[in-house]
């Protein structure tokens, strides 16, 4: 449910700010009774169903032609896996298991049934990896190719993984190496490519961490230098980093600002002792949280949230 | 959750047969230990969250610019509304109560803040009378204004009303008057303009009619030729209707073939006593379900399942 920034469309407003005026607008909309515990602004919306001992994860996820993808160089299984990767993603960063999923398509002119159908067969290869059933969906015509995704997750009750939750003196890690996707757009080519392509979504890392007792986790869709910012705005607090762990072949600008890396992203107290891989995984400590207004220093400077430009 | 028919796009493919083929294509993506009671093809998907005592309903819609709405005609705020009510009108089909809603947003370049401000302001006029929560979503930027819209609802566990249940022997009913969408979409004025820009979810009536014992519900939306026969379809049985009542001023085809006037179309057995109308909207029996191969007669004739066409 990374919200995408919308340059030069809303020139007036920045991305940060339009989502918080829709969170306020939608705070005049309450659901009933608090059944509603998170909303706007996290990986995921959480929902409590009535008298259940889970919570349900819900996050909804654009996919655009020419924007996240283009017909030339992404073969529609590609699409159609990435389409889900993503929302998979966001329940993997709140410690979930994913439920179901609905897929809402819009099919342009030049895309016919065997695009369509290679776009499923890619999507559901993924969901049933991950046993994430498919629940229904919409089928329009439009002039360009759009998909949505929702995904449902399910954790235990009060249990979800959320960014707010990072307290002064966490440390903070990321999983494996940043800037591979960044690289891979550029390349066209070789493994960075496949992994632009076909980003694994860390599901099983989202739930050992909420297990081994992280205190915050998001993923890594829109850059570190983007997306750790966010993690201080919500728990508010600022970050104190050092390089992170780069991605063969990548630059550093690439692994603070490139997008796409599905990576998470997440904090624990000092406490807590972090394994230095899980599954083949690398996990390495990338600093820590510090009380004081939020923002990200890199190496003792300030770090700009440039993150992932998807117009560029 | 209505599936909209893709005409030219997928020609080789009817809108049945590509819904038959990705449903097929979904089971081999189970959901975990049968949560999901009922997955593609109806209204709603229906998710039944472990240990819980309610079902909860999900559908989806997608909105197109110049594909269900057009920028010189329909103001933000009644996109904003219409969008929202499509999605609420199909809980209401399954005599559910609203709980949240999910919204993913991609704006053109046309649109500005202005619109979007707009845009969420009518949406948010029905969530608050329909006490609907918004709980995220998504944003991005696109050549077309496109917008897909999830809504949660929620049933007590078992009791959703669906398009499967009819038997031979039901009575048919429909709510309102047929026709005044399509009537007001080429006037352009006038209340039944009024009626095609903000249609009423019919959520009171929907869950009246859960409690009265129905049998099968759906919404109106692309038509009761092309609704009734998908009604048919999966109850497996065949409708005898003779003519629908019309909305004042339409045609019988508007009746019978035009789309989006969110009515509910229904059926009960003969014990079951329905009132001529509730809350002041009439509730008028058209015919009778019977055994034998699905597809629907009008006075003895067999009546073609045209619909509402997306793209006339």
């Amino acid at each position: 449910m990374a919200v995408i920034l919308v340059k030069g469309t809303l020139s007036k407003m920045s991305e940060v700010d339009l989502v918080r005026r829709i969170g306020r607008w939608g705070r005049h909309a309450p659901a009933p009774a608090s059944s509603l515990v998170h909303g706007i602004g996290d990986d995921c919306a959480i929902y409590r169903p009535r008298g259940c001992r889970e919570d349900l994860l819900f996050t909804t996820d654009l996919l655009i032609e020419d924007v996240h993808f283009r017909p030339s160089t992404h073969r529609p299984d590609d699409v159609g896996w990435k389409c889900l990767a993503r929302g998979l993603s966001d329940i993997a960063a709140m410690g979930g298991e994913p439920r179901f999923c609905l897929v809402s398509l819009a099919v342009a002119e030049w895309a016919g049934a065997r695009w369509v159908e290679g776009f499923y067969r890619g999507l559901l290869r993924l969901a049933r990896r991950e046993k994430t059933g498919l629940a229904g969906g919409d089928l329009a015509r439009a002039a360009k190719v759009t998909c949505d995704i929702v995904v449902c997750g399910a954790v235990p009750r009060g249990r979800a993984l959320r960014r707010d939750g990072a307290r002064a003196g966490n440390a903070i890690y990321v999983s494996g190496a940043l800037g591979g996707s960044a690289l891979g757009l550029g390349a066209r080519a070789g493994k960075a490519w496949k992994r632009h392509l076909r980003p694994e979504p860390r599901l099983a890392l989202g739930r050992f961490l909420r297990e081994l007792g992280a205190t915050a986790a998001m993923d890594l869709s829109d850059g570190l230098s983007l997306d750790l910012r966010r993690l201080c705005d919500a728990s508010g607090l600022r970050a104190e980093i050092t390089r992170p762990p780069i991605y063969p072949g990548a630059t550093l600008d690439q692994a603070l600002h490139g997008g796409e890396d599905y990576e998470l992203l997440f904090t624990a107290p000092p406490r807590v002792r972090v394994p230095e891989e899980f599954e083949g995984l690398p996990l390495t400590r990338i600093g820590a949280m510090r009380r004081g207004r939020p923002g990200v220093t890199l190496d003792g400077q300030p770090l700009e949230a440039l993150g992932w430009d998807h117009f560029a």
